[in-house]
């Protein structure tokens, strides 16, 4: 057995999320399903990211073990020819028996696009969230700072998620904006279920002026969900990238 | 009556072109459907350029003549609330009676975009046509340049299509490459129908290495349809801009 590294990116738009399910097509089930053919026999792909229905990949990492024998560039074409266009292998690499997709990941970035103007683009719209009154990029950009380091995310964690810790160490936090277009990027060590989503509509609460940045500090220390903004939509969040050792 | 001049864009993908057909929604059908609401009555639109099915604007404009009263940022915005997220009004000014976007517009430019890389974009799809094998584009530069000018485009217009005349001038003709989207521009006058696919077509054909640049002079010059190359997908196609006086 062969253990490989396939990155990924794909559209999200009409998929159920990563995860296979028993109804609805998934990143996932396709990509066993291909890499099946390969094997003569069943197989199991994991993912670094859970994304949810309607979120998007640059750059999602999955781990297989695999006894056929074809080289990377062999299974890179092989793969793409028979995936749907809206999901893309960008490469395939041999790696040690240890690595795991999930579990050998020691960062991730989020990318979260907005569209704040006043007329929505023809073009983006299952790629951004479309908000057309001006927000606060100041305010923003501040909040956004504060959630830099090592702090417990249960505020920002999907209601019924169940995990043993909800401290999670964030490395960057920081908004961006060229031409309307705001792009918030967050890097961490990992993240909780929905956790960029409500991050996002947290800030753009205080983006709107329905918040002020000073309460991100105490949604930190012992923040409640219901305490923090709504979770934005899915269509604006693209898993970046995945770091490893 | 006043006569209005609408800006327009959208995402061709799905509709069956500008123009209203029979069969299939098409961007002039649900823009005169969404105008004869407030006018309470059939609406003619009149469109700058017939684009065909799965060909994008960034703006399209449009003339109709209207009695209703609403000002220009009310019928923006009402026209966006009625019309499909994949059809945006940019603007709406009001004109002189003798403006016809199609018979008053001076100039024209259409874009192009190639994506030029082994594996294609999940994103992109819809947006670009996608070409593994690299191709010159030192040569497809030179025979680009070389469509400038006031010239006979009948080499490079849809069989069938019946006009009085097949001469127009190019005023630009150039492409450019940003980490392997290639963008081809051409602006001009006028346009014989297909005949921007038909000049990428064999573009590329070149850029592949089938003809040579010099071969464009010829063609210019008494060339026929089947002389030129294969006319390039509809979907990599954009109206970006008309000018009127």
């Amino acid at each position: 057995m062969r253990t490989l590294k396939l990155t990924l990116s794909y559209d999200g738009t009409r998929f159920v999320g990563w995860q296979r399910q028993s109804e609805g097509e998934s990143i996932q089930g396709l990509l066993e399903d291909a890499l099946a053919r390969f094997e003569g026999g069943p197989v199991s792909v994991h993912g670094a990211g859970r994304t949810d229905a309607g979120v998007h990949a640059l750059g999602q990492v999955a781990s297989v073990r695999l006894t056929c024998a074809h080289d990377s560039a062999t299974l890179t074409r092989a793969l793409n020819a028979q995936l749907p266009e809206d999901i893309r292998v960008l490469a395939v690499e041999e790696q040690d028996d240890s690595f795991h997709a999930r579990f050998s990941a020691r960062s991730k970035t989020y990318r979260y696009q907005i569209r704040n103007a006043p007329i929505a683009s023809a073009f983006e719209r299952a790629y951004v969230w479309h908000i057309a009154e001006p927000l606060r990029l100041e305010a923003m950009t501040r909040a956004a700072a504060q959630l830099t380091g090592a702090h417990d995310f249960a505020a920002f964690r999907s209601a019924g998620s169940e995990v043993s810790s909800t401290e999670r160490t964030v490395t960057r936090s920081e908004w961006r904006e060229t031409s309307g277009l705001l792009t918030y990027e967050i890097s961490g060590n990992g993240f909780l279920r929905h956790m960029v989503r409500a991050i996002v509509g947290t800030l753009v609460e205080i983006g709107r002026g329905w918040r002020e940045p000073e309460e991100i500090a105490a949604l930190l220390e012992g923040g409640t969900r219901a305490q923090a903004g709504a979770t934005a939509p899915p269509h604006g969040l693209f898993l970046v990238s995945v770091v490893y050792d």
